[in-house]
């Protein structure tokens, strides 16, 4: 293919322009779904005007990292928005649901200070589509809580495996399973874990190989990383 | 599941005491494949046996980050090794070829300097049995390169993106596509690319949500994981 | 030229000393543009002293990084003053206005919380007497976006370039003009983008050459780079 | 200007496959110069390859970084190419002279160890059509050394500080002079230094505004982005 | 021993699962003392919960790096909880006291501000069942100020040295006694302590050979080592 | 010497022990200054405390870092205190003057800001028993603001040079003047200064010979560092 | 006890000065053990005169970290001296050999490279009188190999796990044992593992509590700190 | 004085450029000493040369950081000069010896293999005219060591404390003595060392106020900055 072909192929995808931000409208067909919006550091009215756009046509929205103003204006504005306090989201949904994926994403925490992270993951996997399982506060120190959940570990399409401190579950998750690992880093812990740094090291540096990780506390982008898997497991 | 039971399932996975090593052989029931030789920091001859005792039941060998005494002590032993020098592996092919799987994995690199992180996850994703393609030196500074390559992009089931310097590569290809991106930040730069870690935490960062990295250098991880992910495909 | 000569060149250039600073009057002499006061870590009191004998001769002043309190001093002394809040700048115009510079400043945002920076660059530009121009929220994840500003970007004579996160977008404009390009890394982002290291990194390892960079939300240098440049067009 | 238009504009454009690298052919219409070759991480081989691809057409080459053995295949192949050691460059003029710009370049060096990285810049710059001055050696710890350069640095269309250890010498510059000041960090130091990153942050944080900055040791970098500046003046 | 039959008996430790945790009521047994509730992180009802399953059978209970909120929701549950302001922790003390182990833990501390953190371990300590003595405020620019405890010094069983800023201390102490010294690093000081990172290194890297060190600020795990030392001289 | 005699000589030192601070009271015959209170980290009883001890035989005490709380609580215990708030310093006077040392301390900062950190410098000093001098906001981005300097520099017996960001002052100083010169890097700045570290590697590195460096915003500490210089300077 | 006796007690502690060393002879009496040679950084004649002074009683001695030239010089003048290669260490045994202590050292790595750490920490806590067991490549991603040395685990006084790469061993073995544990970070690793920093933040940041820390491949501080908490259950 | 006056009083500073490097003659009447050469990335052939234009009128010369090419063009060109190979410097002593000055420099190391960097300052201070004394590998792990030197301590003037691993000693150092401590961190160490930072960090945040620091291995530095002390003693 000649790159005049290339670029005729991806011209035309649509964004609109609102001064303050530019909407990629064609995310939804070029990725599966739609922009969500990152709520930290933009205003309450920025993240409602947004969300408006997004909403016009039935869609529905998602924000992340939301804080108490910004959740007052969208349920000013939309009442039927769904607020997660402790995954700092809000979520309204599509006239239309979204087709539900096959497979299941387990979402595994070391310890209960991990689980805004976690419940940031499951928010966001669900709305995109994806089936759920949780296993909570089952860190390595002991063992046997870990173990206790290996039916929902072998049959699970992918793991998403939260921890802070050490970082070292994902290391014995990745032994246990076949299927893909998702590790997400928190900056739960003190001292020497310098705000989830020790963690993230220790889960880029794991034994288990084939382990994959995203940045520090981002719930959000392992689930959308375990849909695009489930994504793929469907074309294949 | 009482704990008993899910440590009685867990039971009777053999190993073997080689003195200076323990052989997991369990772990090809585990996961789908058998234990890679990681030979870095091991003495040839402690290579050699490994290979040994692994290739023993007609199952062939990987050995990674190989020098020339692995490769040497290798061929001395196993004539049919195959030796791959910009990868650094040795590979022995089983008696019976493992079964392919479905699914492509692309190994895109962003410049001539990432060749060898990316040679080295072409061997392993072939070694477990994925079919493999390429897009070479399509780094962003010449946007219509990548650009050029959306067909492949488009099709395949996993792509591993591989770059050093900025890291700015796997944000861009994974706007473009909506399968799981797994990224490689290399060690290539110079200055303020500290060994990798520029990239390293770039890709961490990516704007393209989802994008999923392993450690510096690692093209065997991301070809672990990209099979984790092909092989999830096949039993979803 | 002998010693003497250069330094009896040199002297003779006026400062003034207020006992908690010294103004160094001599600078739009020396470089276009008076002293600007960076406002954080000096009291209200300080800031619009000085701010009061740099506007004493019909200058003006311009102050960056204020605060309410900074701001409130300076509105109460001087009623004609411009405060921008998100660009956090207190401008006061001069009776005679600068001259304006020949050729634009295209300032590119890569994400909606970009724009405080963004917005410092430009209120600074325009008080040393350059053209503005803006491209909003166009990171790289959606390409289209930045690739819909082409007509802008091959016509501006400086193009600032500011991100955050992956810091990716320095990369993808350098490469697609042939003019100057400066970088500014912001410090939006979460977990390991370290306050805007990462974007810092990645800009300085850009792939596209020639690109250079500044401070960490550093607006107001970025600005200065540019109408440095400005100036120099027109010298040659 | 719509989306479709925009990539028509900038589809079109040629790059070459040779398997290990794809050579972007548009780069000297777009911004002004083909293709530099880092040799860094290259095999002989290779380099000798992608010059001879540039090299056909008339068009001559730059590599930059390039040690013994990359220097040998390229005597051998080009025997007019001209090879100057302490810049690690190798350079084959084009059979039509890229035309001069206008402006020069004064590049300016803290200390004898800094000549390497200086010396990269000028080969560059020189390469790209400028006109190239130098002040050796002028560190801020004996003043009169850099006062004593007043004229060139009042006359230079763009002024290069190359400094290692403390990073001092930029600040002083940026306070004398009104034009574009690029900052190169250099590795020459030791202890705390910590390979240029002592350096490098002084810059960033240079009190004198404006000053802008490139990656240690790149040399390379402030030559390209001070053409980028020469052209930019050229345009205006 | 097969691991069939290492792992029947690691079966059946008992775990409890309250949805947002999971408790390892087997941690008694397994180690000689109940799970401690490390509060950050966790909201006071969580806290309260976790503390009532615990102090169910009359065990009491231990929880660390309380705060106002943590300590009133326990207050209110448990009338007889000991709250230790400095030390930040709650402590129910078990219907029939733990048994008393041999020997005694000497805490030593380099200043006056380092005294939190000692407190922590001294009520973690004692809440284990030894024996605590203290020597406060004896850094190390004043020699003779721990000169003076050499007899304590000499008869301890376990020496814990907390200290921030240059953390010398642990050095000092290692070199005079000849039984175990844990270093805790606090995170006084100010400028380049880093949080504690500057004494942390000065620990790892102590002149007296066989100190072992804990993570900055962590006075009960300095303790539990302490009591872990106990145990095993109790047992050899 | 025998180490019996070294130690015998070094016996007797007096301490007294408050619980939770144990004061060295020696300390004055061993250094020539009383011990000095750094507040941070203590409660204002303790302050107090720790003040009325050492004010008991008349003379008087200097306590640093303190805030409002610390400040609050000395005035009410000694209504001749001196508080100087930008110093944070609280300083009360022997009933007989310390004897004033030969030579003066010129104190110098780069900008306004370093103010605070300055002051800390100047009123240590003068309760040392040193004459201080002072230049303000002469930083080299306007180099004849120091220059007009040179007498101070060329007469005092210490120069302290206060500057954050790029720290690039004392390299100028240094190699200005013959005498000792003590760099103290501030925490101003902003972006990749994280703190002062920039300053503080830079000043590490500086091009000027024999300048030494103290902790970042340690006012205090340079201010016994020179009048540890002019002790020995009497004595010499 | 006045500080008087507390010196006097000290007092009298042999050293002899050789010049270049000053040999601590009172440490045996001290510590319990004599002083060790740290043989990096030093002459192999510099090590052999000191190895001769410390012999020369009937002692013995060890020196680690010795390289070829270090072993050549000590096999010459001492034939009885055992070379251990990979723990790179020379050892002469005293000729009244050290009373063995009582209980068990286990030392326990996570990979076949840990391998001359380990045996650093062997031969070093032999030649202080301790037991050792061993167990190998018994990292977290076949969990079954360590649960296979349970036994061992219970039985042991003291555990020192050696691990690179992710660090995770230490937290499974602390969560299974209630003796204490020793964690030693190697350098073994790539990539993100920086030299061992990796595996050090996890150890630091273990989620089993109590366990303590070693510098990063100090297999000999580790043996050390068990050996001295030997002696404490030996006088408890 | 204004501006003019102090740039007149600054002018006529004589220095000489000899292409890579301009020398700074003024130097010495401005600063009591001339420049030295720093070797390290400077060639045989430049060392030699600023050697003989520094040489010529019977001044002599120091060089630091000699490798042994540089060592031979010196002996080759000044058959008179004194190599320290230890402390790696070139020497050539002026036709008329410095006068010396008064007091002693007191060198004090922790361990043997800080030998090197002790000895560079100290043929550093005795080429600039100071006297010298030694206290060797007296660390804080045998404190008697340390306690022997006390009257050596007493009696210098200035303290150079040359330590690496923990840099506890000038702490201790600083506790002793009443006059100036200089501490230098050394790269001796390994593992956290850190090539230096961990001593360094210490030293930075010494509990014994006011010991200054210098950079990591920098006994030039420390040695200037002593005689910078001497020197002002001398004066006042």
């Amino acid at each position: 293919m000649a790159p005049e072909q290339a670029l005729a192929a991806f011209a035309g995808e649509p964004s609109e322009a609102l001064g303050f931000a530019t909407i990629d409208h064609h995310r939804a067909l070029r990725q599966g779904y739609p922009e969500v919006i990152f709520a930290e550091g933009k205003t309450p009215d920025q993240v409602a005007t947004i969300a408006g756009r997004l909403a016009e046509g039935g869609d529905g929205f998602l924000a992340t990292r939301t804080d108490r103003g910004h959740q007052d204006a969208l349920i000013g504005r939309f009442p039927a928005v769904e607020i997660n306090a402790l995954a700092r989201t809000a979520y309204l949904a599509p006239s239309v649901p979204a087709p539900t994926m096959l497979g299941q994403v387990l979402i595994v925490t070391a310890g209960t200070s991990d689980g805004g992270v976690a419940e940031e993951a499951a928010v966001t996997a669900r709305a995109l589509g994806a089936e759920v399982l949780r296993a909570t506060d089952v860190g390595v120190a002991g063992l046997h809580r870990i173990l206790a959940h290996r039916d929902a570990l072998a049959t699970a399409s992918v793991v998403i495996v939260v921890a802070g401190m050490d970082g070292a579950l994902p290391s014995v998750v990745g032994g246990l399973v076949a299927g893909p690992v998702i590790a997400v880093p928190t900056s739960v812990g003190y001292g020497a874990s310098f705000g989830g740094v020790a963690a993230l090291l220790a889960m880029l540096n794991s034994c288990a190989s084939g382990v994959t990780v995203v940045n520090i506390d981002n719930g959000f982008g392992a689930a959308v990383a375990a849909c695009r898997i489930l994504r793929a497991g469907v074309r294949s």
